[in-house]
């Protein structure tokens, strides 16, 4: 049996949003490897093998899913959302380029799955539709400094920005700091888009203005969509509309 | 029959790309609305009127939507890749804002698809695996000056970059000052991805250095990502992997 390693892109949450070449990979895996909450969304089966594991362990579980597979087992390794932002592919592929020789002749293939933003900007129109720009908002990983300086830079270039990871338990106050930048930045009151477990029976959805945003309006399962300063909402009978139009003026 | 309008995104072209969901609503339609060759992917039945209409007239295919579902259709109205992603949601919802009142009340629903640069980033490994932005380099919309700001502030932010519409026929020279401004602004031989028809029978991928980087690489066809200074590239017998780490060093 020859192995490979599929990394793949779960969606959001509903069955629904995950495609067909992901469910065909699931189909075809004896073995399944991610962060414990993901691989519970994976139907057990004959011939299929679980391998959960706990967060902030994605080396190890990287290393695990290419050794698996370097013995022959067929290698699902799940995300949510899509496997390529802030998720599991870059992970894989840093214990690709630092691991042993022969993992970087498997078969790894990384298949692409709706990612957050793009979930809750669907949910409340087309917040992201002019440039935009997408930070991760933890700093376990990188330095606050770092942060800080980008989201500076976004609001200078008018991106309208996405932020995954708006809230670590670690470090709650980080968002609080990026709020207020932002207010301090930006000066106006754009739509802010607190997008909670989107597409999710806990699905939870708030539009309030820059200058209301509170860090407590978001946890760990919640993305964050601030709009540009062209972003436009749309008042209704029903939940409002809010996009960013195609077209800037000279 | 109550209308209703679902602003759907098809993917990059492969059929196993299309979620559930927008295969659900593509299902259920009386009418399609899009740029000719998206309509042309959707396959004909009796019951569903195809009205497939040239690039460039967005927001009067919008109108077209509306008024069809005012009346009672049920109408998918199609994108390629995202709808909300330098696609049909923002001109839909422009049309809404400006146009008939009763248009507000319709159910309007944007269904996520799999966009170009999620592709393409699959295809290659994971280049946009740290924070990142995504420009419509076409200047059809917007002063070519909002674009060289937002590529330097992208460059002095270090993000990797994802340019949609980088080489439009009416504008060829755009993608050349894009890349030399680039190459001034980054200075390094950091990768650069041209992913061509992505998913489809004419995909083609090149990735070379930046320094390399030449405007003949691109057509309207062709999604480009730039790395960050952090980008790595995973030389291996097969395709290289190209991946941006989680991490930056503080």
């Amino acid at each position: 049996m020859t192995g490979w390693v599929a990394i793949v892109g779960l969606g959001p949450g509903a069955e629904n949003l995950i495609t067909p070449e992901v469910t065909q990979a699931l189909a075809e895996a004896t073995d399944i490897v991610g962060y414990i909450p993901y691989v519970a969304r994976i139907a057990p089966r004959d011939g299929l093998t679980l391998h959960a594991s706990d967060n902030r362990v994605e080396l190890d579980r990287s290393r695990h899913a290419l050794e698996l597979a370097s013995l022959g087992a067929r290698v699902v390794v799940v995300s949510s959302g899509d496997p390529g932002v802030f998720a599991m592919a870059a992970a894989v592929l840093e214990a690709v380029e630092n691991g042993a020789a022969d993992w970087r002749d498997l078969d790894i293939r990384v298949l692409p799955g709706i990612t957050a933003m793009l979930a809750t900007a669907a949910r409340v129109g087309a917040p992201l539709g002019h440039d935009f720009c997408a930070i991760n908002l933890s700093d376990n990983l990188k330095p606050w400094s770092l942060i800080e300086k980008r989201l500076r830079l976004a609001a200078e270039a008018d991106f309208a920005m996405a932020f995954y990871n708006p809230r670590s338990k670690s470090r709650p106050e980080g968002f609080e700091r990026a709020l207020m930048i932002l207010q301090e930045a930006c000066g106006d009151a754009r739509p802010v888009i607190f997008g909670r477990a989107i597409s999710t029976p806990e699905e939870h959805i708030s539009i309030v203005p820059l200058t209301d945003a509170r860090p407590e309006m978001a946890d760990m399962r919640t993305m964050v969509i601030v709009g540009s300063s062209q972003t436009r909402i749309i008042k209704r009978s029903g939940a409002p509309l809010v996009y960013t139009p195609r077209s800037v003026a000279p």
